[in-house]
């Protein structure tokens, strides 16, 4: 029997299966103790909870990551939010025993979390549904889950897998993650590329039409939990998988390597990052250099904005940890599906046609200034490039180089140091600035193709509405299209070309990428060396002949079947 | 003083200030329904009131101080008082409507409070009446106002004028239209250009700033109103309102002409229509055609979806009325900012980039089969084109027409007429369908660009969204290319191409739409024979000069100025 599922970590795992259930949380036989006793027990039951997850956070943080751990910090928060203490003390004091009126306060939470339509809000209702059971299982002297102690070659099944319930996970024992719910942003599809372990997402029912102890095969790529398996088959996998594990060994071999085509032609893998931190694992993987370094971490999880001080010390921490490479640095990308509190931005009908990105920090000089003048003095400690996010227009690459020109001026006044020369680029993001490409590349230094946003404009598609999901692909003609003209631009303007979305890193794209003329892909640190196996397997003649066929193709299925059936592995 | 503003409804308008502030408070009219759906209309309006008066009441902290927005926290104790709330519920069971409970009590309270001779007491009873005017507002709903039985001469003044309250407006009493926000394509500006009213959009403080019974110009072509006008000034403006009068009038000589640019191209100029009734106000201005039915009126203010006979009723209506001219009927565009409450659609995120239009359609097909064998039916009444809106792959052009292939089959067997070759075509409107326009234009007998919607996508930038309107213009370069290439790729398959958006009828756009051969123009009927002027004011040859200098200016703001210092009148 194949199960269908969502594609959630690429990888084949074989082992047997461990349904992970829910404790039960029947709360119906507690007896209210009285206002007093049932707030100390409530009380004495978050402190509990705020100790044991702040243990789990610090073996999260060292065992996963940074991420992960957030997570669990953000679980402590909530839980100790005056707000939602008062509103439990509310229901206690209208004679509800603490266990109840835990479970009302976090339903209300999770209904308004859960009603929208938007995976990140989603994943806070997951949160707090996480957090409920924990206090709940304090409050009712329940034991805690354990996955440190499973048998190898297990393949972990449940609903959904919350950051708890990964803590402390023993990555070696688990061949592959099964869930009934969330997608490839979900948290568990994010731990799983993480630790490089395969998982299938939202396979329906998984929980019950899936046996503990028999023996499934996880098909991370093609998104299958696969059960009764011939022995062909079965062996099939498994030579599937070994093959897979040499693979990435192989992949190793490219470190310290030049990214080139099959005939020599010389192009550059960069990275992607959203904290300085990360720069250690684009030198880990070779990365060439840094070609998104998104900002907004700095301004998230604090009161205010960041100082020029704050925000100085970041850049040149990267550039210097990059010892020389390119670090392309993309200004502050706020609004869309991106919101700050204490920005105090308003509630748009469509934030992602909205007031967010570059037209925000025009309009809101201080922060811009701030930012911009961090960047130049950075600048002077290694090869940081400007970039800036949802360009439409020249007059706006115009308006941000007056300002920066402007704090130059400043900066030398001040004998401050700063790269005079500093890169200006443009994101390629939006429909209008791949139409007008060449009249952007007169006035830019470089480009950067932001194929996510890109795609969800030309389209007309929220990424995020599953709705009209089939429509989002970067496969549609018209987005290959515009992305070609804006390749094709920059090559006549002689200015670099890189990309940074989802797209870069699809072995799928990449011949097409390579025929157009981009010159630097720019992936998750863990995609680098595949993103340069990719390239070195096309040679530039053969990527014409496959990209002529391709731009003939009136749809994104049929460039799909062409791309597929010449796939080269 | 002159005020600026954006330009609405072109004309001059000169007379008295009525300033629409706020709805009637009079609710003899409502109808006691039911005791319990008066008390929960109260329970509502009171949550709506607490709610409301909260955020004011954070704003008047922030801005006014702590004293002024106690007075606000004290209308919220005052009205969740439960003693208050039982009076209330007193009425309302004695068969007394919501609005009467309300303003019983609140007499009960101000008598009581008026009667003490003491300033602080006094105090409460003007808090009860403004809690009263407020309460009463929203259970009434502000948008409640009658403009029928205005003055003649009277310039209508507003926030902003919803639908309902334009209901029933007498088109001759009203010499201008100024609103405080909205812009061109907000329902005031449209419904101002269909009444041929002058009106300008978007004044600062125009409620304020503005005098009841203030004789004022709006001049509605520059955007701008001015008070206090000198004698000299105002008798400059009244020659000019004569002038466009009599140009008016000099216009009527072009019925029955043929659309021809001064050296004899022949084109055609449309109109777009909303309702069957239109019709006739398409024929009166001679337009040659209906580039534009929009069927969404069918399915509003209704609590189902219309039957196929409805709807096959009003389609051989319109194509009846207009006597085998052209009628382009777009399918349901619905989602997006038109909801209609009985498809229960869920409540999007970016709602313009959802589940709207042929999306929806596509899959719902209960609704989209039935009115497309409507249309079908109806096309042997007249020259009926089925129009599909938001296309963005050639897929969606195939499934539509599979879907009408089965429907003209079924029709067949069932012996009841259509037009087997009615044409189907595509509306051209996301960037997308824009770039794809030749693989779109082998499978569509025709296309329609939207210009609104198209400008909106390349743009990224939701039209209503006054914070990034500055954005949104068809004459950004990026766009300009997209309808050229949408024209070619038209033209090259030998298909007629037509534009209903707005920009079909803007003299400042028409010279260019010309050269790049567009071959209908769709505009609302009240501007047909001014579209047909501008278009024999310009020969192809000097449009060509025009074009070729528009096509090199980098931004919207180059356009736009060579285009006005060449603009023909």
């Amino acid at each position: 029997m194949i199960y269908k599922g969502i594609a959630g970590a690429d990888g084949i795992g074989i082992g047997q299966v461990l349904i992970i259930k829910e404790a039960s949380l029947d709360y119906s036989h507690v007896q209210f103790s009285g206002k007093e006793q049932e707030k100390k027990r409530l009380q004495d039951a978050i402190a509990t909870f705020c100790q044991k997850t702040e243990a789990l956070r610090e073996k999260v943080e060292k065992d996963v990551g940074e991420k992960q751990a957030e997570i669990l910090s953000g679980q402590i928060m909530m839980i100790q939010d005056p707000f939602m203490a008062s509103q439990m003390q509310d229901f206690i004091d209208n004679g509800q025993c603490a266990e109840a009126a835990l479970d009302a306060v976090c339903n209300m939470y999770i209904e308004m979390f859960s009603s929208v339509e938007d995976d990140l809000t989603n994943q806070r209702a997951t949160d707090i549904r996480d957090l409920r059971t924990r206090l709940m299982k304090i409050l009712l002297g329940q034991e805690d889950i354990d996955l440190r102690t499973v048998e190898p070659g297990t393949v972990l099944v449940a609903a959904d897998f919350t950051p708890s319930m990964t803590a402390g996970i023993q990555k070696d024992n688990i061949a592959g993650i099964v869930t009934q719910t969330g997608s490839k942003t979900s948290h568990s599809a994010i731990l799983a590329r993480a630790l490089e372990i395969p998982a299938v997402m939202s396979v329906e029912n998984a929980c019950t039409n899936l046996k503990n102890g028999e023996t499934v095969i996880v098909d991370g790529g093609r998104g299958e939990v696969i059960t009764d398996a011939e022995p062909g088959v079965l062996e099939a996998y498994r030579a599937k998988q070994i093959n897979e594990q040499h693979e990435k060994q192989a992949l190793r071999s490219l470190l310290g390597k030049r990214t080139e085509t099959a005939d020599g032609k010389v192009l550059a893998v960069y990275s992607n990052i959203g904290k300085p931190a990360d720069a250690g694992a684009v030198l880990d993987n070779d990365g060439e250099g840094v070609g998104l370094f998104r900002t907004e971490f700095l301004f998230m999880d604090r009161d205010t904005c960041p100082t020029e001080d704050e925000q100085f010390a970041a850049y040149k921490q990267v550039a210097e940890k990059m010892k020389g490479k390119e670090v392309l640095i993309r200004t502050l990308d706020v609004g869309g599906d991106k919101e700050i509190a204490y920005l105090h931005m308003d509630k748009e009908e469509n934030p992602f046609l909205g007031h967010r990105a570059i037209r925000y920090c025009l309009d809101t000089p201080d922060i811009f200034e701030t930012q911009l003048r961090a960047l130049l003095r950075a600048s002077a400690y290694g090869k940081i490039k400007i970039m800036l996010p949802l360009v439409t227009t020249v007059t706006e690459v115009r308006r941000a180089k007056e300002i920066l020109e402007r704090l130059k001026a400043k900066l030398k006044e001040e004998n401050i140091p700063f790269n005079e020369n500093i890169p200006v680029g443009v994101m390629i993001e939006t429909p209008s600035a791949a139409v007008i490409a060449d009249i952007l590349a007169k006035e830019s230094d470089f480009f950067s193709i932001g194929t996510n946003d890109l795609t969800q404009y030309t389209m007309a598609v929220d990424r995020g509405n599953s709705k009209v999901a089939p429509l989002y692909s970067p496969l549609n003609p018209s987005v290959l299209r515009l992305i070609r003209n804006t390749i094709t631009a920059a090559n006549n303007a002689g200015i670099p070309v890189g990309m940074c979305g989802e797209a870069a890193s699809d072995p799928l794209m990449i011949p097409l990428l390579i025929v157009f003329g981009l010159t630097e892909f720019s992936v998750t640190p863990s995609a680098v060396l595949k993103t340069r196996k990719t390239i070195s397997l096309w040679s530039v003649p053969e990527a014409q002949k496959l990209t002529e066929d391709v731009m003939q193709a009136p749809n994104a299925e049929s460039v799909k079947a062409i791309l597929e059936a010449q796939q080269k592995k």
